[in-house]
């Protein structure tokens, strides 16, 4: 593909994927006002850019096989744990922006467990296999990502396990 | 808040709302090689990065009430309608990348839709109301999206009715 063409692809995926992103946040916003066919729309539309978003990344070459998917994320996941967020949350401090001092600090802890769970598995879809993992817990608060077992609170936020969702 | 913080949150937003995209795209992938925990991997932590995006987006004070929030909307769609889309779109014929040329063509007739509807909602909701709509399909195909009775095929890209998506 032609390299201007390339760009704008990849600036179009990025925007696709903001506006999905905004729109779920938006419709959480509208249900929580009783505004339920507002709500609908958003996620609608959510639903639409993701088909953009898609079409976008497949013109890209950039849906292949879970093998190599994974190495995507793995390759995504290990910048942020180790580059951005670091940073991010360095200067967060330095500025002394206490918001985001938190929110990075919780992406930063849930990525190191992302990469971790991508490398393992990478191992079985080498092998051809699929991953033999129980149930996967998220914290609502904070993205934590557990597997297995869930602790009574949330290690890094203190959120309550009732109000893990399950996977 | 500080403009280089901002700045960081703003593209951690940009970082997490791709990474959430990219993971429900390979859980599609997964799903269809059969690696069934592989896909509910992907979907767990597409869902932990949501959770880091809305917190950058809550600490960049982005989270409004729904007419605020249409505003911003609103303000996207135009935007995609107004220059992106006929650039990119424009660019990708220059090019004669026919790929690009057809993903860009699918989400610029959908985004008008958009446009239109989000500026409808805005009306109702400045008046404290919830939107009147019936249901609402979207296109898998091409995003197309339309409220009411749907046509026997997508009028952008000629998908049958039946394959496309209720909300
Ligand atoms: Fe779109
Ligand atoms: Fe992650
Ligand atoms: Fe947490
Ligand atoms: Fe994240
Ligand atoms: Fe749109
Ligand atoms: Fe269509």
């Amino acid at each position: 593909m032609r390299k201007m063409t390339q760009h704008n692809l990849e600036d179009a995926f990025a925007g696709e994927s903001q506006a999905h992103m905004r729109y779920l946040i938006f419709a959480e916003v509208a249900e929580k006002e009783g505004k339920h066919n507002l709500a609908r729309l958003f996620k609608a539309i959510a639903y639409a850019e993701q088909v953009h978003a898609t079409n976008h990344f497949r013109e890209l070459g950039n849906i292949n096989e879970s093998v190599k998917n994974l190495d995507m994320a793995i390759a995504g996941e290990n910048f942020e744990v180790e580059e951005m967020y670091p940073v991010y949350n360095n200067t967060a401090s330095f500025q002394n922006e206490k918001g985001a001092v938190r929110s990075t600090h919780y992406a930063w802890e849930t990525e190191k467990v992302h990469e971790k769970m991508y490398k393992e598995a990478k191992e079985a879809a080498k092998k051809g296999k699929d991953i033999d993992v129980e149930k996967i817990f998220i914290c609502p608060v904070c993205g934590y990502t557990i597997e297995g077992e869930l602790p009574n609170y949330c290690p890094v936020c203190n959120t309550k396990k009732e109000l893990f969702k399950t996977f």
